[in-house]
């Protein structure tokens, strides 16, 4: 079941963190999502200050025609793109996997009637994605 | 001056669009945050889906002690992370140069002192960055 945390919703998945991270990126393609940016956090934390940390990566989501039609609706809307997509080891043998909730983020930028309907489309979208992720 | 936007805040600075998007990146390094993270909207636009589009960027950009905090404080943090910086062409010789406010951004998740003290320190920042670009 997809729960709702304070600013995005996720599931928690069985299985290794690539295996995870690979089935996530499957998963996004599914619903025309493709990742445009992976950020390795544990690397990253790492190399930049020499601290451990768990498995995490940030995956940056776009789905192209709705991103589109989000920049013409709003120029600035750069500013909350692309979605994130969390894969992160929850250390008992299983992965969060969690989205940033679109029309919470897109609520930030208040009364615009087209932004809405693209972030209720990419909620959706991002909300059977991670769904299809328990089902397997 | 720094004016605030619904989500952000930014600078108009005068200039061609490569030479702002490498004093963005200068000035964002001088207050410690490193871009991990780059997105040309223009050119994933015309691949993606064949339309044209402005010069417009999206910086990811990542502080790592401040980063480090955060994750400490908010585990699912990774979904407002990095904090997006954008420089796009105004189409009058002048670049827009926008930053996500971490303070609104941060406020999505709460009551959470030790992330709202991480987003106090990245708003300062990336306030003086921004500044520092209209200064030059």
């Amino acid at each position: 079941m997809v729960k709702d945390t304070q600013y995005g919703f996720g599931v928690v998945v069985p299985g290794a963190f690539e295996a995870v991270v690979a089935r996530t990126t499957e998963a996004l393609k599914a619903e025309g999502f493709g990742v445009l940016t992976t950020i390795d956090v544990k690397q990253t934390l790492k190399q930049k200050l020499d601290v451990e940390f768990r498995q995490y990566v940030i995956l940056g989501a776009c789905n192209p025609p709705l991103a589109y039609r989000a920049f013409q609706a709003e120029l600035e809307i750069g500013l909350l793109l692309p979605c994130n997509v969390i894969v992160y080891d929850r250390g008992d043998q299983t992965m969060g996997v969690s989205a940033i909730a679109p029309l919470l983020a897109l609520g930030v930028v208040g009364d615009n009637a087209a932004l809405g309907s693209v972030a209720f489309e990419a909620d959706a979208k991002l909300r059977r994605a991670l769904a299809s992720l328990e089902q397997a």
